[in-house]
């Protein structure tokens, strides 16, 4: 709103040193407009982002990064801190292709330590950074940023088993917003909603609320946001020692995260303590900005959105996603079914599943964000003669591929994983994108594999995989689907065997997944160049159709196609049928080569490793 | 020693009902007598399975199984077990092929409720147990039994954490033996000795004292073990509430594992309780016999053994252990660069790494048994500037192929991962086979990775690995090496160059590890039928050797030969090569099918799967 921002005088950290804490203060304002008019268009995880400004600017102000390490988990509440790191230039190109990223990435940045993005390595990470420095003699501060959903994360609690034994300088910033991307699940959340209660705390908090109330230009949005905070509070004492405290780390009382003065005052204490010491801040989602504070979950990951109402800006989607079509087709098969249970790890509304939930709540379960223990608690449930659905976006699922081989797949069990944002998912980039679950769900035995085409295949394929039994996985990508209608009775595919979607003799495209629709594409462009491709719409990863594969073999030409990585996906399994049948045809496999992918929009991202339809055509001219 | 044993007469658990205390005591040392006598011809898990005696007698006792769920953690502490539920006319058959199991396994036995073997999965299992039971409306009993051990790993807390907020009936005895495989790591450990030393504790401790000295064949044994056990105790108050109490799970005070008397009594009421419980057991690792107690350690897992001494009874070993050279090789490296670092995950023995924490006990970390942190931590050690050498069996790193990928590879950190017992491992069987690390590594960018085919060229891919720095993974197996000599200065490999080692032009055997050496002797074979055939040792699984591929290619027939499943496998990678090129050679890709391995001698089951000369040699000559 102004002309002179303090924002725009910060060009690294050491200037926020030379800001009073009123100046930090307005700083914080600034730095939530520049968020939200930023988000507004580019779309990012904003309710977290607008909660952790405080912590970080007191951080910076008192930390000398990059000698100092700030550690963030998880990393989507780091937009101030790409703001007063020097990025404030190319901010407005958040999330995009060559842009800055949505997480911290040390390719971009020296004051980004670790490729941020799946939840609770933050401390583990700090650790390693804290000992690393004691083996060198070093005296520098290791911070790390953790939220309370992230510490329900078993890799957290690993580390804080291991931090409040070695007993080295190293500060834990508790970010405790009572509810990160879902609602919080476990006994944990229970002991901390304890902490929040004190008495000391409240005291805080009241004294914090006047303040709030007449700065800054989202000033409305911030009392908003104190007061229906006052409101949940409850009259419980502290209790005398925590969790934390009982594994070694000294723990702070809880402070209010939005008070600059008290961050500071706290940090700087903590920072000279002589051992690991937990600084619990308690601070809310979205806060600065009403309608993220009003609805977190909404505006956890975002699209473009109209900053005065809030309302997304919505394209008009010329079909569901692929994920309100998981969500309503393990409904109507949990109508028929009562043995099928859903499980997601702190993602309802990410997987879909929370028509479900509220349909059959006694059959959800939201297991925190804690895959290892979601995957398990799955194999406990189908030993017991339920149906589990393990819901897990791809690249979380890497988190539990052991117990989804031993504890799922060996004993053959009835547990169906229904992979979500498998492919490239866009925007998150190299942290989020699923390339890697073909080759991680083809090398577990017993385990079926299938990977739809389209949303009446994606509903047909978990009608299957409930209706077979035995260990399932589905692998579907994130966003719209292709807008084909969906059947009422889902069908039931016979294991191994594809469709072919379009005819043709001179080439054979066996697709997976997404990847049918662009060959399709590609089949029209070759046609046009006089080339007859067929297409086989694969549908199984696992078992392959070996006679869909050997009918390839006869043509010219057999090309596989996948949204994965090459190294280990199911193009090198066709090749394999293809050696065992003593095929010399020629062969060429598509994917994603060996190389992370960054972000951008994932047409794009496709488009740039050739997997769309010229890029596809493309390739087989040049083959053939 | 008695001709008519209590043992015999038990034949399914509900017999134990109609037994006394007393008589469950002697049942008890009848049990530990079996254990010894046969593991010290099998081998297996002594220590841990002596420990547990009592607290299967106590659970069995008052359980009606299997509709009641005994729930075990890792496993290989239920010989006990086996024993009581049919399984003692089989017992000598432990660990052998086709043999009675060293682990729970559901195929083997309605009682053995999931595959155990991965430590920290039975919290979700059972809680999964129970929540399918409340589903069903059902009354059954869960009960998990879990060491102080695997409580360190994540999973366990994701799933405490879980429990103590569903809030349903579910025991979990924590089997308390102060120290599992390697010396216990992690502030927890310290939380349980406070428990343990409290005042309650220590009074029941005395007058079991007394018992113990009088009873049982192993009766000396017994009581050192008490002494011991009395003398560590220190004086410390039991503490007001804990930390399972602090997630809302009622904990009860340590109680005396060894005193079937005082098992049952507060299992029953444990039983009773209206939600989850956690009743804290001490036992003695090796109880009741005395090599195993003085020397848990190596009585972990263990070979073949003389009863009287408890001396291993060793065969001739024409070669150190792949896992020794690993140890003198890292230590060679550290002496020249003091920035290595080692770090296991609760293996420190097991991984060889005891040499190396002796010279730099600085510089060796224990991470407990938390593969994930164990990897994350190395990632912030290789931001810090440090050179981790992270040691995991191939099967437990599963458990951490997210950070490996997004942690360490993504940034491209100079990490190492020694994949200790990669491939067939033997007699621990499908659990612990290290059959998917071929796959699961090569889908990761960045990671390179190699496959010595004997222990000097392990010391040279060490060499190699932390010369050029950036993720590296280094997989070799179980066992015996090969009896080549290691020189003094390992060499430096070039990244995707292999090595020839046997010329022929008929066919040429791309082989990998420990296969080389198999590959050689199916040539030899092959040449007294008159075919000649090229063995390359490839190296690098990761870059491939394109030369060595595209001159295979210019024989009759590629094979490639590897120690891990085909699915995802290098030979896929191969293949992908030989496409690539344009190559229409017939090509045989050797390895483990999409079967899970069960337990047995590694030779055998080599043989069994086609990988040995002959097996190598026979399908060749088939496809020629």
């Amino acid at each position: 709103m102004d002309d002179k921002r303090i924002l725009d005088a910060v060009r690294s950290p050491a200037d926020l040193k030379l800001l009073s804490d009123e100046e930090l203060a307005l700083l914080a304002c600034e730095i939530r407009e520049e968020i939200v008019t930023v988000t507004s268009q580019t779309g990012g995880h904003v309710a977290s982002s607008l909660g952790a400004v405080e912590i970080i600017l007191a951080a910076h102000s008192l930390l000398d990064c990059p000698t100092d390490k700030l550690v963030f988990d998880v990393g989507h509440q780091a937009y101030a801190h790409k703001l007063v790191t020097g990025r404030l230039d190319l901010f407005d190109t958040l999330r995009t292709y060559g842009g800055v990223s949505g997480f911290p990435k040390p390719d971009e940045s020296p004051y980004d330590v670790h490729p941020s993005g799946h939840a609770s390595d933050s401390l583990s990470v700090a650790l390693g950074l804290a000992k690393a420095r004691d083996l060198r003699g070093g005296t520098e501060k290791v911070v790390a940023v953790i939220g309370d959903a992230a510490l329900s994360g078993g890799m957290a609690f690993e580390a804080l088993n291991h931090i409040g034994q070695a007993q080295t300088p190293l500060v834990i910033i508790l970010n405790d917003n009572e509810m990160s991307i879902s609602r919080n699940v476990g006994a944990l959340m229970k002991h901390l909603g304890y902490m929040r209660a004190s008495t000391q705390y409240r005291q805080t908090r009241d004294s914090l609320q006047e303040k709030l109330e007449s700065s800054g230009p989202f000033g409305t949005a911030l009392a908003n946001f104190g007061r229906n905070m006052k409101e949940s509070m409850k009259q419980f004492v502290i209790p005398r020692s925590m969790i934390f405290e009982q594994l070694g780390i000294l723990c702070t009382a809880p402070i209010d995260g939005h008070d600059i003065g008290a961050l500071r005052e706290t940090l700087s204490t903590v920072l000279a303590t002589d051992g690991p010491v937990l600084m619990h801040v308690v601070t809310k989602k979205g806060a600065g900005y009403e309608p993220a504070s009003r609805n977190p979950e909404r505006f956890h990951g975002v699209g473009p959105y109209d900053i005065a109402t809030g309302e997304l800006v919505k394209k008009e989607a010329a079909a569901p996603s692929y994920t309100d079509v998981f969500g309503q087709a393990i409904v109507r098969e949990a109508r028929q079914n009562p043995d099928i249970v859903a499980i997601t790890a702190a993602m309802k509304d990410g997987t879909g599943l929370a028509p479900f939930a509220e349909e059959f709540p006694d059959r959800f379960v939201d297991a925190g964000i804690a895959e290892e223990h979601a995957v398990g608690m799955a194999a406990g449930l189908a030993a017991g003669g339920k149906k589990p659905v393990v819901a897990i976006y791809s690249t979380f699922l890497q988190r539990a591929i052991d117990q989804m081989t031993i504890n799922c797949a060996l004993p053959g069990l009835d547990v169906v994983f229904a992979i979500d944002r498998a492919g490239i998912v866009g925007e998150d980039g190299p942290t989020h994108h699923g390339m890697f679950d073909l080759a991680y769900t083809r090398m577990v035995p017993h385990l079926r594999v299938l990977a739809p085409s389209n949303e009446a295949e994606l509903a047909g394929a978990l009608h299957t995989a409930l209706a077979l039994g035995g260990p399932f996985a589905i692998r579907y990508p994130r966003g719209t689907a292709e807008g084909v209608p969906v059947p009422d009775e889902p069908p039931l595919f016979e294991p191994g065997r594809a469709n072919v979607v379009r005819e043709g003799d001179d080439v054979a495209i066996l697709a997976f997944g997404r990847m049918v629709s662009r060959a399709v594409g590609a089949a029209e462009l070759l046609a046009e160049r006089g080339v007859q491709a067929r297409v086989v719409d694969m549908r199984w990863v696992k078992p392959l159709d070996v006679q869909a594969i050997a009918a390839a073999a006869r043509t010219k030409l057999v090309v596989t196609v996948e949204g994965g990585v090459l190294a280990g996906g199911v193009g090198e399994g066709v090749l394999a049928e293809l050696a065992r049948m003593g095929s010399s045809t020629p062969a060429l496999t598509m994917g994603i080569p060996d190389e992370f992918v960054p972000q951008g929009k994932a047409d794009l991202l496709l488009h740039d490793l050739g997997l769309d339809a010229q890029g596809i055509a493309a390739a087989i001219e040049e083959r053939l």
